[in-house]
């Protein structure tokens, strides 16, 4: 039903691509992307390439407040769109052989290929040009250091393989480079300073002057460079933001030349403006001193370290295999928790659209998994990042005419960056997302005294919104919200999306539960500073006592919103391949008027809030809303993958699996040429963990109901639970839990189990209860 | 609780500012706007102004595509946003008194006075300026004939009051103008040709080329210069885009020198290219030869004629009189039924906003004034505008996904050129205004022979995109029309507008009669081409039948859509004075969420097949949705004066008389110094007309129920209907009705009355029935 576009060769620790494909060429990009949390890059070729592509390196926390193109203005909205900037190019390398500049676009190659080694952290290219005869062998390596985050290395190694000749390289930095997303092809950059002189160079850019007051940010690039062969001569050039080196070498035939590029990127996020220059040499010497292998080692044994906690091993199905470790390597090249001033980008550094740094799916997809592969502060880190944020948040609500705190659908400070009325004023269960990562958090790491202060502080201000977002209707004596987008941005301004309601109700219950909880344990010293009157708290309990929630007694189903059982209601199977995915083929208004439903909306409620439903409950829901989904969000199918394995649905969860894990490498919403969907990648991971193992752990209980897909032979992962270490193996007839820790107790298949401290229990793979089904 | 902004004197023919209001300098621009059909300006100075203001210049059909801003596109949408463009500056006369240069902003002044005669259409306005106790007292006319429509003449007069000194007059033409609603601050305009010699000049531009291959127009602006003065020296020059005179007089203590400046506008809409220098020469000389006098009495005798037929005369409230014969003159001005290839524009020659040369306005509100205020070709010009551009609206039905037509919300060929999806792809209820314009015109004038072919054409393609459009609901066993915006703009994407759904039927029904009409009367020749299928024309009948209509059996009314009554229903009157306009004052998530109504919405399906409803119908409603209306679009308080005129809502009438009247005038909607509405402009016609005097005409049946405004003492109005011309006067205690035509039957009060050729019937004034209220 879906037509899948693979371009790359599936091996478990590698993405391998060995024809150039230029008319996919920007998907290969974007797959090919490389990134080390400060910073990361498409997969662009270092030489001149003459076809379609698009250049790209950003710098994380680096942005800037593009100005708005909207149609008509409407109140409220924000005044900028900030964007994520496409900032110098200091990998570039021009290449001549024999005068000859390399263009792979117009060059005849044989033997190319490219490959993203994510064991290793390492992306190589290798071919053989020829040129009237005259064969050259190419191999490039490139990696951004995890052990070093300002540190990149390109390695260029060329063998004439049958002709003695020249070489020019030209390695290069370039400022000149704009945002292919800039609202008015404006440059975003003004330079600063630069320097360059035989083997380096430096270049200071600076992010320009903005009429919004935002900051601004100083980026430098410093490049030094080696060469292992016979230099003839090696010239500079210094051109309007931008620096070069040329040098000439002589080839002999058979013989290796190298060249290698080091480059130091360093902003004045992390160093005075002064600084930038010296801090970058300074880096540069020190590591090159270390010599390429030395450097190298030491990012590598970072990968190790990294996938020493978090891979998961899938026997049996090696596209499952590629797929969860090409996610959970892209999740960690753009985040690994490091820095408290950073979220993760819904693109991360392999593309511009949609701007912004933080959505609410950090929240709702990204914190469980950083929170079970990380230790408790990277997951408190990402809590913090909101709480830094709440003045942007109460600014957003008074933007709404509404009390409160009210988190942005996108944005880099907190302030609203994103204008589309049917998003930023109406998708507002993100707020909902918010308070559950709270109580997430709290309850997985069993950390309460975050409540006490920062918790409390954006529990509180969520709810006061909620509160003043509600109407009541007298006629029928109940709560309702109005004007609402749910999780399914297909469908717009509706009424009491079952959801959204359901997360209102829920936040003010847990605010309420935590306000009690504060009180009656003498934690309450900051709480009382917040003015809380009896009256609002006494409104907050009506509202979770009164609240309208649409249901459906005939077919016993909660119903999506207000009018979702008028439409014409037909399953996505009837739609044809021609007509996918629907918000490419389809006309927004037949999109909106159509039951298709771009991701789990009811069903992502049943996910987050899954203790407090009956399986009788998720197997309605689920039956009913599911056929209806066209999981055309990168977010959908993990969700469904979760729920589809609780309900014993395996085949349904195994095709979701693969959607998510696969999305990017099987371009399957047909997008990702405008860079990966990062913030789903956690889709994989939660599907298998989630899902096949049937983690959870709610109400600071943990517990597993394993099955394992037909074609697997086994799988295993591990997480991290309050101090323990915990490894889990299932295979096709028993699962194995081992533990290091103090004594664990832990529910499996819904009995006790005890794992005594760096204990093993083994037992038998139950099948699943298939009886609902 | 509307605050007014009333800048301008109250006079019966003129309009008359006697400040220079530096801070509402925008505001009185627009209210002194000039046109005649082909050409029309803000109310603009001639010489040099260095304060704010908006120097707009604009060409009847002469429009531009700008490239669109959206924030994110949705498919569907057009590719561009037509506009209308504003044009070459060929008033401009920079002054130099004693060397120094004229700019009122700055200068020291007395006894200024800017007056708009309504009457004469003449633009006058007189001031003394003091420099250095140097007196000046200057005069200057403006008009654009409306006897020659591509001529306008400035006659601009000084006097040095207490010394004798110099004055130089530099006479120019700008072709450096942009639009100041440019999306990407692009000119549209190049210069092609300009020439300049002593005391005349010419400038030709053409709009640029454009990547949507729309018509480029070419826009020549000649001028001659005439003085009457002892001229010193002339020179000329030329630059980029621009030619000017350059004329120094002497200067005799208290005598007169005057400056006549002619411009000729033509464009290759009317010419050859090549020949537009010469045209205008050719029409300057031939002009100028009959002088200044016999110009403007020529132009003054047309305005007479078109007074003659149209004047509405009040007696007893000055400001209501002043109003409908501003909102007449300028309606006038920008269109006068002479040139099928134009409609009326929201904005007229007088601002940008909108873009767009053609709304639903139009259809709904415009026709009925043009059917009895002029010849019916004027009105089929009208229709036929839509016939011809029926290609359009197939495209833009195609472009949602549909079958049929779908006119557009905005337009100049017929292809939707707005892009809010909300109004787009949604408010499609406009497509129903185009069908009952087809109806009120072959009802109005008896021409069944325009059902034939036009008729016919557009009839079944509305009625094939309303059948594609809706959707059954198996379950309820309904049609639904589902995703829309109403006319009350401040909902979007509900669902059953009562007021869509009640367009759509009545499109169905029509058409099936006309379609019956034609077959039984072998009429049928070109319907046959249309190949309307039997099964077809069942589906229609059936959604006639099987429509589903929001109705509350409680408050016994029609619900505006499904979850209306869902809503906090409170008044408009609950609302503070700081909170109006809503548009301005409040967020959109608000205004969504708000039970408060932009314009008639239900009200307007009332107005529109008001022989459908009974009185108590109409009264239930009325009485139910003005309180929450809020009259925020222009083209609500005419409706509701017509409905609460019938419903003997004497004093509620009247207020929205008062409203729509003096809309610009005293600034209601606080928006008029971006232009005046002048497609609602007949609002006020319509009150007095169709609301005061009781004038309906359906089912080809004339009637009055006319009763008079408390304050008044008379008022009276002429109407064409069919071959008549009648004349009613309505005072304090009569009716007088004269006709001009054969023998004619008209309903009075509910009874028959025969008015005899050259004929006059009187009848007592009739109280209204009171008893609904």
């Amino acid at each position: 039903m879906i037509t899948l576009n693979r371009l790359f060769d599936v091996e478990p620790w590698k993405i391998v691509e060995n024809t150039l494909n230029t008319k996919d060429f920007r998907l290969a990009e974007s797959v090919m992307s490389l990134g080390n949390g400060h910073m990361g890059m498409r997969g662009n070729f270092e030489e001149k390439y003459s076809g379609d592509f698009h250049q790209g390196s950003y710098i994380a926390g680096v942005w800037f407040p593009d100005k708005t193109r909207v149609g008509w203005w409407k109140n409220g909205y924000p005044n900028y769109f900030g964007k994520v900037i496409n900032s110098t190019n200091f990998i570039g390398i021009n290449v001549l052989l024999n005068s000859q500049e390399l263009d792979l676009f117009s060059e005849t190659i044989k033997d190319y290929s490219r490959e993203l080694d994510m064991k290793h952290g390492v992306l190589t290219r290798s071919f053989t040009v020829i040129q009237d005869k005259k064969e050259t062998s190419v191999k490039v390596t490139r990696f951004l250091s995890i052990a070093e985050k300002e540190l990149a290395v390109i390695k260029y190694e060329i063998i004439p393989l049958n002709y003695d000749g020249d070489v020019t390289f030209i390695p290069y930095l370039d400022g000149d480079i704009r945002n292919e997303d800039s609202n008015y092809e404006e440059d975003f950059w003004v330079e600063v300073n630069k320097e360059v002189s035989s083997f380096e160079g430096s270049l200071t850019m600076k992010t320009k002057d903005n009429p919004f007051n935002t900051p601004t940010f100083h980026l430098t690039t410093t490049m030094k460079v080696e060469i292992d062969g016979p230099v003839r001569s090696v010239t500079s050039s210094i051109e309007n933001e931008y620096v070069d080196n040329q040098i000439d070498l002589e080839l002999t035939k058979g013989q290796s030349t190298t060249l290698y590029k080091y480059v130091a990127v360093t902003t004045d996020r992390d160093h005075e403006v002064g600084d930038l220059v010296q801090v970058g040499k300074d880096l540069l010497s020190k590591n090159i001193e270390k010599g390429y292998q030395q450097i190298l080692k030491e990012h590598q044994e970072q990968w190790f370290k990294r996938w020493e906690i978090a891979d998961v091993e899938i026997d049996g199905d090696p596209e499952a295999q590629q797929g969860i470790r090409f996610n959970l390597f892209q999740l960690f090249s753009t985040y690994y928790g490091e820095d408290s001033r950073l979220n993760i980008g819904p693109k991360g550094f392999t593309g511009e659209k949609y701007g912004g740094a933080t959505y609410w799916d950090t929240e709702a997809y990204a914190l469980p998994l950083y929170l079970a592969t990380a230790t408790p502060d990277v997951a408190e880190n990402l809590l913090r990042y909101r709480h830094k944020q709440l003045d942007g948040a109460f600014h957003n609500a008074r933007q709404q005419g509404l009390k409160g705190a009210l988190y942005p659908m996108v944005t880099f400070t907190g302030v609203e960056c994103h204008n589309e009325w049917e998003i930023t004023f109406e998708e507002i269960h993100r707020n909902g997302a918010i308070a559950y990562a709270i109580y997430n958090y709290v309850n997985y790491t069993g950390d309460k005294g975050y409540l006490k202060r920062n918790g409390i502080d954006v529990l509180s201000s969520i709810s006061r919104f909620w509160a003043d977002r509600v109407h009541y209707n007298n006629k029928k004596e109940v709560y309702m919200i109005h004007g609402v987008t749910g999780p399914n941005e297909y469908e717009n301004n509706v009424n009491n999306n079952w959801y959204t309601n359901l997360m209102a109700v829920w936040t003010l219950k847990y605010t309420l539960e935590v306000i009690e909880y504060l009180q009656s344990n003498n934690l309450d010293e900051h709480l009382k500073t917040l003015d809380l009157t009896d009256a609002e708290i006494a409104k907050w309990k009506e509202i979770t006592e009164k609240m309208y929630f649409p249901y459906d007694k005939e077919l016993d189903i909660f119903v999506q919103h207000d009018t979702f059982l008028d439409k014409d209601l037909i399953h996505a199977s009837t739609l044809s391949p021609e007509e996918r995915p629907l918000n490419q083929k389809w006309s927004w208004d037949k999109i909106l008027r159509s039951c298709f439903i771009k991701q789990a909306d009811v069903l992502q409620g049943m996910y987050f809030l899954n203790h407090e439903f009956t399986l009788s409950e998720k197997k309605k829901n689920f039956d009913f809303y599911e056929p209806m989904t066209v999981h055309e969000s990168s977010l959908s199918p993990s969700i469904h993958a979760v729920l589809a394995a609780e309900l014993g649905l395996e085949e349904k969860a195994f095709e979701m699996y693969h959607r998510t894990a696969r999305l990017d490498l099987d371009n399957y919403n047909n997008d990702t040429e405008d860079g990966l969907h990062i913030t789903s990648m956690t889709g994989a991971w939660l599907s298998i963990v989630q899902g096949f193992a049937g983690m959870r752990t709610a109400n600071e209980a943990l517990s597993f109901a394993p099955f394992i897909p037909a074609s697997w032979n086994f799988y295993q992962f591990n997480i991290v639970y309050r101090d323990h270490y915990i490894k889990l193996n299932v295979c096709k007839d028993s699962v194995k839990i081992s533990q290091q820790g103090s004594d664990l107790t832990l529910t499996l298949y819904g009995e006790k189990v005890q794992i005594p401290s760096e204990g093993t229990v083994i037992i038998p793979l139950k099948q699943k209860e298939t009886t609902l089904q």
